[in-house]
Parts: C-alpha cells; structure tokens; sequence
C-alpha cells in the first residue's frame, strides 16, 4: 500500500515524520508542498488536508493530517517500528502522549512564533514583528525551562527518562532544531542556559543517525542559498 | 487501585474526565482544586502536576497531566470501557487522535482567549483584554466553522462520521460549552451560525447523559450564583 507524505523540510513536524520514516525503513514518496508558493492552499492539496497545513499523509486510500497522530498511526500500522517509538506499554505510552500534548501549546508554540517573527516571515510576505517575537521568546523560554528541569529530570538519555528515542523525543527536537535557522547570538542567548536540552538533541540525534542530520543539513543548505540570494539581490536593488 | 482526578469544573478538560470516569462506570475521587485562592500553584499540587494546571490524574503511584493523555489512558487501562470511546481500529483510532491534536491550536485556543479575556480574568485578579479577546474570537470562530464544514461533515452522528462519541467529542463539547458561561448576545453572535456544531453538543449530551448536563449544572450554579454576589458587592461599595 503506498504511504505518500506532503512535507516542506523547512517545517519542522514534516522533518519529524520524514526522519521517523527513514530510521524505520519504511518506503514512502516525499511530495514537496512549497509554503512560499502557497501550494498548502492550493484546491488540489486542501482535498489532502482541508485546514492548509503540511505535513499531510496519504496511505492507500487514508487521508491523515497532524504530525502527532500520523507518527502514532505509523508507528502501529508498520509492525517493523521497535516498540520504544510508540510504546505499548501503557504506563510509558501515557507519558510519551503527555509530553506530546504538551508540546502544541508550549514548545511547538512558542518556537514557531518566535522563529516566524523574527526570520521567516517576509517569505511569506508579511513583516517582522517585534511584540509577537518577545511574546513568542517568552513561551519559548519558559517551555525549554520546563524541558530542563521536568521531561528531561530523570535517568535516561532521553524524555520521560526513557533509555531509547520515543516519537515525542522526534518531535520536540525537530522543533529545537529550528532554532538552527536564527541568528548565532540569538540562538545562544535562547538556547545556551540549557544543558540538558542540548545533550537530549545530541542524543536524539545519534540515535536517528545519519537520517537526523541528512535531512536537516538539506533544508539548512537551502535556506542560506535563499537568504543569500536575497541579500545580493537587495545589495544590487540599492546600489 | 485508587484513582484520583485533581480538578475544578470550570476548566473545561476537567469537566470532559469527570463526565468520562460517570459515563463509564470508574470509581475516583474527585479532588477539587481552587484555581481563584492558586490551589493549582501550591507546592502539594505541583508535586502532582509540575505544570501547575488542572486536570491532573493518579491512578495507583502513577501521575499523569495533559487531558488527553488522561483519557486515552484511562479508556485503555480500564476494560469495561466501551471500544468507541478510543477505538482500537488503527484508522479510527488516527482520526480520533487527529481531531484531538488539532483541537489544541484550534479551538481549544481560540476558546480559551476569548472566555478568559471577556469573562473570567478578574476572576484571577486580572483586566479584561478587548484586543485579546477579539484575537481569540477569530481563531474560535474559524475553529466552529472548521467544525461544521470538516470534522461534522460524514453522515455519523459524532466527530469523524462516527455513530458513537469517542473522548474527542467529550473533550471538544466540554470547551464549547464554556460558551454558556457568556453574555448571551455573545454566545448567540458565535454559536449561532453553526447548526451542524449546535446539534452535534445535542448529540454529546445525550449520549453521556444525565451526567454531562449534571457535571455541567452545578459548575453554571456556582458560577452565577458568584457574580451576583460580586454585583451586589459592587452595588453596596457604589452606595
């Protein structure tokens, strides 16, 4: 049955969800939505996902859209998945669905408002905006603080102190992760307190290694090509 | 194994456990936390819940937070549960988890911000945020409309064309009842354009009855009953 998704690898839960394949060995066709183009709004994709957002899954005939619930139905559709991705254990099942329920209105949150306020904006032709970028940095903060102290506070090298990557640990550190698209000062100024966080993204992406990095050095590569062009094109507009 | 669910009925995740643990026969104890005198940042409570918000659950030694996580626990952990509730069919299963993912971005948010902006900040020593308020109407307003064009739009009676209500209906029908707490100009402006969402509510109720409407009775009660105390308060201090 063939598993197509509908991803940008510049959003971080399309990352999510193409990484998670790419360790699991499961074939799937990557269909390249371009947000700058407006192609997640176009007719032809809203039948895929009628609210307009990568990333999207088609597999055979089943429509999914939300990055949490595909990576959970791929998880225990493909009985190859090791069992620590998406544990059947119930007690550890709970948690991992915690953190990821938390994640919508705390990390996921905070990070894409801050990061679309302060960089990606004007490729979708909208102006930086200052307020909503201190708001966005403040949830930020605050959830990467809880990150430190709370999902990240007992033994194992990964969240809710569990000894092998989970889908939430691909999750929240694919998020992290844009924080790689900022500005080096304020990548530190936001990320440098946090230890523990920064260990947990270098364990995580071990464990999902060479696919992790692969696919993140792809978009990166992209992107600075991007903003370069920009920049030369708006150097020769002034000159 | 003694349950215990942390609570306040006017948080609207409360309200969907309460009525879940009723409908389903689970013995807890309900332990209720005042979020007006801060219970819910009490050092005990964030023993419970480090995030300082209700509902939190313990089942035995086990803590668990997030709503959602609560209810997908508990409709797998306890058997008498009935499979619609949280099917065990992978595809169903993706669609209930789908909505519930959504709903958190969604209307649960746009929800949140209008209430707590129009209604219920003083509450918690704070202003009301017309700016605010009229932000979160827009994101609750295209959640309603969202609601009745996509996620009511098979033939079935609940989310998703189901014929039964699964937790994504209990949870989603307990925030737009936070809807009757308005003004009703109000709650008829919003509500008002949506048959589909309105009769949908019908349906929940109905199927989780009589303890959907009980639950939701006496949190109205005391609701009412407190700001008419707080305007003849005001109305003696004008004298």
């Amino acid at each position: 049955m063939a598993l197509k998704l509908y991803v940008h690898r510049a959003s971080q839960p399309s990352r999510a969800l193409v990484i998670f394949c790419k360790v699991n060995e499961i074939e799937f066709e990557e269909v390249f939505i371009d947000l700058t183009k407006k192609q997640h709004k176009s007719p032809e994709f809203l039948e895929i996902n009628p609210m307009g957002q990568v990333p999207a899954m088609v597999h055979g005939d089943f429509k999914l859209f939300e990055s949490h619930a595909i990576l959970s139905y791929l998880a225990s559709a493909f009985p190859k998945v090791a069992d620590h991705w998406y544990p059947s254990d119930l007690i550890q099942r709970a948690k991992v669905q915690s953190v990821l329920d938390w994640h919508h209105s705390n990390l996921r949150r905070g990070s894409v408002t801050y990061t679309f306020n302060v960089k990606f904006a004007p490729a979708f032709g909208l102006p930086l905006n200052p307020q909503a970028a201190a708001e966005g940095e403040k949830v930020l903060s605050e959830s990467l603080s809880k990150l430190e102290s709370f999902w990240l506070s007992e033994s194992g090298k990964f969240l809710v102190g569990a000894d092998k990557p989970s889908i939430a640990d691909l999750s929240l550190a694919c998020e992290i992760m844009q924080l790689d698209f900022l500005e080096e000062d304020d990548r530190k100024r936001i990320l440098g307190p946090f230890k523990k966080v920064q260990q947990w993204v270098e364990n995580t992406k071990n464990a999902a290694s060479p696919h992790f990095n692969e696919v993140h050095e792809t978009i990166f590569r992209q992107v600075r090509a991007m903003a370069k062009k920009q920049q030369s094109t708006g150097e020769k507009s002034e000159a």
